[in-house]
This record gives C-alpha cells, sequence and structure tokens, in this order.
C-alpha cells in the first residue's frame, strides 16, 4: 500500500536543505514524496545569481531555480515537485490561493507534511506558508470542499528547520531528531545542486553536525549520531504505545 | 534484556490514575515498572477518609494509603512501589532529596520516566515533584554522584495528565495519546483500590473518555480510541525515522 | 433601558453551542442579543449533510443552516441573526468586511460582545473572527466612521469556548464560569435544531458537564454547579468593587 | 454575616501602598480584614530610615515598621495586622513557614485574598510571597492539616500591583480595575504614615493617577475615573451571570 | 559621512509623540532622519477635529493632519515626511504596499529604523505596521527587488512606546531607556503641533515622566532622568564590547 | 577610576567557555574582574577526570578544578577568582548562601555582571545561580544589608550562553554579540586549561564560530565576524542616545 508524504516549501530549496536527508529516507522506503514550492525563491534563494549575472531579469532566476530544485528533487528520490510561482518576499497566501491548497491536499491525501516552523518574523514567507499549510489541512479535514471527495484525516505534520539568521531568535522548538547520517552524501549531492546558492553547501554541513552534537548530547551513549534533522511535531502522536527513542542495535 | 519504566509520582494514586492504562500496557509486555511515591497523599488525596473516621491521625492514614497504592501496583504488574513519606502540601524537596531522587534514578537505570507536568500553581506538589526529576535526571548523566557508577543516559521523559482543577489552567500541552482501550478496565480495578477516594473512579473514567474524544477528533477516522491517557513529551525523540502516528490495522 | 449584547460567530452554530446558555440568560431577562454569523458554517459544520445528502450544492447547504440558525436563535429569544455569507475554511476578512464590521458595531452599540478565543490555530476561522472583532471594537472607538455618529465605548469582550480538537491545544485560559443549569433544557433543545450536526447533542453536554466539574471542583462547595460555560474576559473589569464570585443564597 | 478578606504582604507597607483604596472600601462595607505582614520590610522599605538614623540596629528599624504598619492599620479600619517577622531581602519561606501560612488561612477562612503578582524578578520577595499563598489556598482546601477543621474553599484571589522597577518588566497582567476617588485621600493619609519612607506617597499617587487614566481609557467615557487600583483575577469567577464593567449611575 | 534613521508610524503623530525627543538628538547630531506615515491618523488621531467641525469630510481631516504632521516634522529637524494615505482603522498592507515599502527602504539604506512594537490587539494598525516594516527590512536584504541596487544591510530596529490603553496589555519590554531631559521642551514643541489633538500634551509629558521615573529606579543613583523614552531593541547589537550604560559625567 | 565586572559562575568553568572572550577584552583595558565560582563542576564537568581516575575523590577532583580554573583566570587576566564550594548537581543556594552573595556584591560594587542564562531546565544548577544573582543585586540596591555601608545601584546584567544540551531548548534569547575574534587565541588557550575537560575545546570552538555566523548573518556586511560570544542583556540600557551597532572602520 502506498504511503505519502507532502513537503510544503515556500521557496525553491528550503524544503532539500531543511528535510532532504529525511525525505531521502522515505523515498528510500518507497513512499511517494510531494514537494509544494510555492515561490522559486527568486529573490531570497538567488542572490549569487542576480550578483554574478547582471542583467539578468525575474523570468530567468526563476527558470534556472526551477531546474535546480528539479534535479534535487530527482537526486533524493522525489518524483513531484510543483511550482506554484506565487511570488517571494513578500509570499502572500489570499482566499484563492489557500482553497488551492486545500484542494491539493484533499486530492493527495498525504500520511505526512513537513513544512517550516510556525514562527519566523525575519523570514515571514516561512511563516505564512506554516500557517496557510495547517489552515488547509484543517479545512480538507471538512466535506464539500471538493465534489464527491470525503475528507481527509490530520496527517502527522513536523516543521522543519528555522535556520537563518537563528534558531533561537524563531523560538524553534525540537522534539524529535532524525539520524541522517546513513544518507547525509546523497543530501549534500543534492543541496549542491543549488548552483545559484553555493553557500548553502557549508551552511546545511555545519547545520547537520550541530543538531548531531544535540542528538549525542540527548543520547549520552544510547546512540551515536554525527548528522540530523530537528523537527517539531504539530499534531498530537497517536498510538498504542509511547513513542520512544531507538536504541541502537535493537528494537523495542 | 530487561527494560525499566520509572514513574513518580508526587502522591499515592497520582501514578495510577493518571497513568495506570500505559503502565498497564508495559508491564505486560514484560518492563519491569517501578513507582516512586514520594507521599502518601495523606492529605491531599485522603479526604474522605478523613471525613469519614473522625479522629483519625497521620500515622493510620499513611498506612491505609499506603495499603491501597500497594494492591493497586499489585494490580497492573508493578512489582517494585517504594514510599518515600516526605509529607505533602507542601511536598518540599531539599538538597538532600534531590540527592536521593539522583542516587535512585542511578541505581534504578530506566529506560523511560513518567512523572507529572511542569506547571501546577494551584498543586504545587506536582511541579515540585516534576522539576526534581529533571534535575535528577541530569544529575545522573554526570560522573561522581555514587561511586565506581557510570553516568546514565537522559531516558525519555514523559509528563502526565494534570487534572485538577482543570488543565488547560496548568497550560497542558498534549502531544502524545496512548489508546487505553484494551486495558481500560484493568486500569479501573486499580483506581477503585484506592478505597479512600471514591471519586476517583468516576473522575478518571471521564477523563480517560475526554481524552478518548480528543484523539478520536485528531485522528478523523484513522484509528478509532475510546479511552486514551494524555502525555507531553519532554526529552527530544531520537530515531532512524520520525515517529509517526500508528495506523489501526497496519505497522509503518 | 435597553441593553444589548452582540455575539460574533464565525459559523453558523458556534454562537449556540458554546455561549447557548449564557445567551438565554440574558434575553430571558429583557436584553436585546444580536447573533452576527460570519458565514453558514456550510463546510466546517455541516459535513452530515454533505454525506447524507449526495449531489447537494453550497447554496443548499447554505439555506438549511440558515433556517437551522434562526429556528435555534428564536428558541433561545435571540430577535436578530444577520448571516454575513463571507465563505468558511478558510473565512477572509478584507479591508472592505473589517470595515462594515466596525460600522455594523458602532450602529449596534453593544454593552457586551462574546466571540471566539483569539488562538486557534487548526481553526484560524475562529481566530480570524475574533481578531477582527477586536480591531472593529477598537475602530468603533473613534470618530469619522460613520457620518455624525459619536464613537461607542469598549464593551466588555468575553471569549467563548473553543473546543475542537481540544482547549488545551488553543491555550485557552479561562477566568469566568457561568452557571448555566437552570437553562441547559432551553440550549439543549436549541443546540438539536441543528440537525445537520446531530454529534453536537453529545458533545456539547459532555463539554457543559466538564466545565461544571471544573466550576465545582473551583468552588469546593460554595456552589453546587452541573452545567456551565466557559469565557476568558478581555477588556479589564471596570468598578467599585472587586468582581466576587457570587455565593449560593446569599448576596454581597 | 461576617465576610473576610485577608491580604498578604512581603514587606510592612505593600499591602497598604497597592491595595489600600480598595481595603478600605471593603472595610467601611463591614468587612475583617486582616494583613499578614510577612516581614516589616526592615531593607527593602526602610532605607531611609537607615539614612537618617546612622548606628541604627535591625530591631530598631523593625520597631519603627511595625509601629508604622499598625497605625496604618488603624487608619484603614483592619483591625488584625500580624506580623511574621521572617527576614526580608531575601524572604525565604521553607516548609514549617508554608505549614503556617496554610494553618493561618484554614483557620481565618477568608472570602477573598489580596496578595502579591506571581512574577517579580527583581523584587523575589513578591513573588515567593504570591506562591506560597496560592500553595496554603491549595493545601487548605484538604482536610487533615488541622484537627477536626474542615477543608476551606477557596477564595477569589486578586494579585495586586508590582510597581518597581516597573510593571511591564514583570508583566503584570491587568484584568481588574478598582475606582478608589471615593477613599483616595483616606488611602494617601494611611500611606503617609509610613515616615520612613516619605517617597510612597508621591510614587503611589503618580501610580494610582496613571491606573486612573487606564481605566478611562478602556471606558471611553462610560466612567469618570481618577484614581484606581488594578488587580489580576487569578481564581476564576463562579456565577450565575457574566461579571459586567458597572456603568455610572445605574446598576445592571 | 551621512547617517540616516527612519521612522515608520502607522498614523500621522506616533512617530513624534513616541520618538520625538530621540529623533531630535539625531537630527542633532546631523543625521538626516526620515518619517514614513503610512496613513494621517484621520480617524484614530482625529477624535477632536470631527467634534469640533461638524460636517467635515476625510478629506478636509486628511489635510489637517498632514499640515500639522509637516510642521512638527520641521520643527524637529526632519526634512523629509513621506505621506501614503492607506487608510487608518483598520490600516490594511497587501503584497503591493509590502513591495512598496521594501523598495523604499532599499532606496533610503537607513542605518535605523524606529517602529511600533509588534504586539498590539486593540491598536492592530501599529502591529500591522511593525510586522510590515521587518518583513520589509527582510526582504531589502536581497537582491533583484530593485534593478542593480545591491542588498542592504539588517538596520538597528528599535520598537518605540505602545500607550494607549496600556503597555502592560501590550506586553511592551522596554531594554532601552534615553533620557530626553535635553530636549524635551522641543518635544513638547512638537507634539504641540498637533493642534487636532490637543489631549497629546498632557498625555505624553505624563508618560515621558514615568519612563523617566522607571529609568531612574533602574539607576538607583547613576544618572538622573527627568524624562525619557522607552525602546524595545529587535536586531541585537553587535560589536567589540558590551554596550554599556552610560555613567553620568564620565565615558567609559 | 577602576571598573569593575563580575562573572558568577555555577561551575568551575562555565564563565571562562561561555564569556572568556569577552573577559578578556575588559582585562585588557583595565577592567578589574572577579569570578565567583559557586561550585568547582567536580561531578557536572568533570567527567573525564573521574573516567581517568578510577578510585578517585571528591576533594581530589576539587582540588583540580581549582587549580585549572586558577590557570585559567590567570591567563586571561582575572586577578580575583573565589570559590564558594557549595556542590554542584544539585547546587543549592539557601538563605544564607543568598545574603552572603548580596553582601560579597555590596561589598565588591561592579558595575557590570556576567551570568547564566534564567532558564536551564536540564542544568539547574544554571537557572538557580542566575536567579540568585538578580536576588542579590536586587537586594544590594537597599540599606541596611551591611552596617555603613550604601547601596549599590543596579549593575548592567548579561546573561551568556546556555549550551548543553542546546539554546533552543532553554529558549536563549540573544540579543548582545560580542566579536572575539581578536582574543579566540587567547580564549582557546585559556580553555585548553581545563584539562579534565578535553572536549571543551571543541565544543566550544565550534560554539564560537556557530555565534559568529549568526552575527554575520544579521550583520550582512557590516562587520566581519568570525568569532563571538552572545549575551542577552537583562537590566535595560540607560543613556543620552540608542546603543547602535557599531560599524567596522568608523566610529559615530
Amino acid at each position: 500500500m502506498s504511503r505519502r508524504m507532502l513537503v510544503v516549501s515556500a521557496h525553491g530549496a528550503d524544503w532539500c536543505t531543511r528535510a532532504g536527508g529525511t525525505i531521502r529516507k522515505y523515498t528510500a522506503m518507497g513512499w511517494e514524496v510531494t514537494v509544494f514550492a510555492l515561490t522559486f525563491g527568486e529573490h531570497g534563494e538567488s542572490g549569487a545569481y542576480w550578483r554574478d549575472h547582471p542583467g539578468t531579469c525575474l523570468e530567468e532566476v526563476k527558470a534556472c531555480r526551477k531546474a535546480e530544485a528539479q534535479a534535487a528533487a530527482r537526486a533524493l528520490g522525489v518524483k513531484d515537485i510543483r511550482f506554484f510561482d506565487y511570488g517571494d518576499y513578500p509570499l502572500c497566501l489570499d482566499e484563492a490561493r489557500l482553497r488551492r491548497l486545500n484542494e491539493d491536499i484533499l486530492t493527495l491525501r498525504p500520511h505526512v507534511i513537513l513544512t517550516h516552523w510556525l514562527k519566523d518574523p525575519f523570514n515571514l514567507d516561512h511563516e505564512v506558508t506554516a500557517k496557510a499549510v495547517v489552515r488547509a489541512v484543517s479545512a480538507a479535514g471538512m466535506r464539500g470542499a471538493l465534489p464527491d471527495t470525503p475528507p481527509h484525516f490530520i496527517p502527522d505534520i513536523f516543521f522543519f528547520e528555522t535556520t537563518m539568521p537563528h534558531s533561537e531568535f524563531n523560538r524553534f522548538q525540537i522534539d524529535t531528531y532524525v539520524d541522517i547520517g546513513d544518507v547525509f552524501e546523497e543530501k549534500l549531492a543534492a543541496v549542491r545542486l543549488f548552483a545559484a546558492q553555493p553557500q548553502l553547501v557549508e551552511y546545511y554541513t555545519r547545520c547537520a553536525l550541530n543538531r548531531g552534537v544535540q542528538a549525542n548530547d540527548w543520547s549520552r551513549g544510547r546512540r551515536t549520531i554525527r548528522y540530523a534533522e530537528a523537527f517539531k511535531r504539530y499534531v498530537p502522536y497517536l498510538g498504542d504505545l509511547l513513542p520512544l527513542t531507538e536504541l541502537e542495535g535493537e528494537s523495542l
């Protein structure tokens, strides 16, 4: 039976830099992962391109960012990446765009959603995206949005890393670390495909190392983690048992 | 290999009323569950006994509460329940008691700890307990507290239900629901053993139903949950994958 | 002298399910109570209708919800209920709608306003409504919005219950319980009139019982409360004395 | 039937400067008001005395402060003021003192309690006092603390003004303004009796004016308030109706 | 070398009443200070004008407020004040207005920005302004918004006073006091130029005195401050040393 | 005229690892810097020593830690480091210790205090220290604590880095970055002197780099920062002007 993960990204590369390792793990297990890139990141993530291509224009930058994101998606086993071209800095999501997002989620019916953290005042595109996702998920749980379409359950929603300028400023509250040591090289290779943002490689290597150090601190020897991605769960976990940290070399 | 869960309870019955269902699931799977009851709940949980036994005294009340708690522990498969007799309302934990708690955790080396929520201004005994547990866990991660004893990793800590007077007042933030439908009758039987608190049965039946309704709301059809216990994870989850909600009738 | 209460409700039934008992008390005392229903709740509150009427359409659902809400209003003595048909999930309130709300409040000049709680991320229609009400009240305190109309004072604003999925998640902070035992049957009869939402009856009976239990816990014998509605005051109380809890069978 | 108000004050003058007007209103109506002064304020409130009496000692300062506080109590109709002499800056409340406070509240059985705001990091004596009061109230609701004494209900608790260095810093959240215009001169006369703190007169005149300005802002013409005291309700209100702001010249 | 300060004000007089003293200090040192007044404050700040000019209209009120603001700007040495006429109560900033603000900041390239505090639920125009400024600053740090324009660094952003109805309600968190004693008369003269708001003079005199009292409390003798303006830093300070409070009569 | 900085550290090395660079800058300018080490960090910071010296005892560990801390102090120009030997994990500060801290601050009369961040639930020794410092500072502002000693003003208090397990978890709110590039090698040399904690070198190099990256992000070209220390101001800044970020190669 097919499993579906949706990743909603304000800009063209966010999904890959913050959650690329986790995404790779799920595609490798056969999950269908879909990325919604609400903008190409034509301003916020394309500084180097603008600087190095004097005389370029918005359309050219967008085309470049689109090609990069598609390549990174392929590299990580993501078969479906959709661009909405809503314009970044500021990204604004009006009623029509909210309804569209609701319908797309209702149609896709994902089991899991990854998106931005809810608080990011210096990068409000992220915050706008996260709030819209929660709102659309809520609306997708009701009838009548699409003819003859039953409501969709509330998927597990995890918020990913908020990096720039710093996660303390955004009060990011981590409650989940995914060990990405086994897929880190693949993630890095995908990040490198965003050639218009060469700084990403160093930035997110350091980020993955830092999260790995934190995870190790929490672990105090239970696991050895070198690279990690950090998340905050939003929708409560429902299960027969508590979701316990996995020890290394054994299963509970 | 043996697995150990520690439940730290401010008063004699808290551990059972808030987490009895979850505890039962783990004892049924063969976990060793230990309960630390820091007080007998000789004031806060014994109102009916005092009222119905004019002329009783503290020692008599404590003896009654101890016997009840031991019976409930047996009923739920808890082989080890320890009473510290620190006095309730107010429960005060000074340096010596904190060191004792540290040493006991270091000796027990639990994989999981359940205790009270960190904020409970109208029932500060609970808050005092929770903060002491976190502090002791932190100290148990360091060397030198006990001769020749290696530090212990940071276990998964989950905070359980804060009920009285109401969880909204205490800003309880639930992120985990455990479905206790299959063990609810056993839990209720244990709760009934606290004969000095006859009101508990109705109170925690309603509580379990309410948490079940909430879990169902979140589920929107993914699972059918009738009775649940609610928790808040404190120590971040570390693992190879995201801790996803379990769907009914399938495993991921 | 006439007293006026305004209840602003995101969807067709919210006003009744969360504050119907309190409303009934005020209409019974001769207050004029007006309800603004910003939407019919054609999606969020009409799941059963959509499911049971395959092939129905938005207009039909709206007509059904409107008739139900009008009947419930009559049942509770509300003579004036107005529908704005702004569309739910998502409900969006743009500048024109905000100005309209300002003008309507300025014209109505209510002494008291009841509306949703300010934080409701999974049901953002509620949050959007509450924020708009506060904003409109603030604007109504200034001159020039309507020709020849003096500004209106800041009414007492109370936020009502946020139920679904759970009030803890929305950080609802209760500071006021209204004992609705004497009007509970009337409220329930009104709730039953929302035939497209048969689940409301059980849901809000349990809610009223739970709030009654909490109120009793706080009371510890001062009052006997079986059913209650919970509110959070927003605008500070101004008076000659402190607003003290009413003891039963006596007046201060 | 007698009504009792308890005011718990960390230092010798706090109760009068922050709540003297409100206290006067209740004594004038025949309430029995009791003040617990946990310390004399021999350091924090006696700077002028120390400066002006070189060579003085703690006992002399305490005696001075006690006499002043007794005079102020008499002036405001407070017949019972008790001094606990626990030492200020820092005021520490250990288990024995907490039990004593519990017993005293249990014996007094107040309908209303006024005390400090819960957050006051630069004047932690206040915070320590407030938390102890809440804890003692909670314990007084349980049996067994005093032989043959039934538990006491949870009184209305209101936190009073936190002034120094500034209420914004302490995140004071006002939800209640009491108009003290009619008793302001009496309050001021009482404040003047604290001769070791001559600065209090100007300080708390300005404070009462500022709170009056705020109350007027909220009122926008409903009432004319010149001097006010500000409070934050802690225990929820329970009643048959909403506690509405009193309009001037009319009763609801 | 020229230094530039930008003050972004929701209404016509906010910039002057809350930061006029600080602005005057910078213009006196030769800084170029620019004011963006997003609206004229034709409703919220013009109550007296509407009341005293029956039959007036929006355009007349705007013209009056514009002339007043220009006069005040001249009085304080502000050479550039721009009016955007976006309409107040409610002030709405859509995508086009956000882009315009981004471009204007990018063109102006200020070293420092003063604007409203981020939280002001009863005066949401202020909150809307502050959030838009932060968003525009963030966007101005990226390339591509304006052809051939390099990105602008993140200026020091300080939020100014939130006064009405009261700063505690808005959770204003002061971390900076500027002593305006030397320019207070000049500020007051400028505030008096807002003839349609005669109440401002008393209001902001009291405000400056209150902030002065607070600053003195913090100082405890280090400085003597009579009038002050209060701010909250938003963007972290970057420097070679800690930004220490200036002692009087000496430099560090 | 002499300037004095006090650094209050829960354990033997905290002051050096978190603020060593900043301290070095002030000692280099001639400030007298005093360190209060409330404990030796004999448990929490000495894991490697315990592990590598089987059979060692508390006194030996303390002696080792003391010698290391003294050497580090000398290396950074700190002439006065005092050890209080209060015992770590848990560090408890009772009334007598609080009074001692008050008296020591009153005698030392520092202009600036650096200490731990106020929130650190997993390392409560830090939190206990920070709260005690604030409380002692407050008490030192009052007369009578020491004979013939005038009260001391409220110094600038800055909270330093909270590292382990992670600053996001502790909600550390940075508002000040000090560029320590010019003294980083000196700091690192001092950190190396804590031979019982060899992991500190790598840990705090990474920390300084991360804070440098953040500071650069904020700067966006205004300054080039490689290594930084991060702080949160507690006592508001008082001055004639705003404390603006220093641009490189120029002074305002």
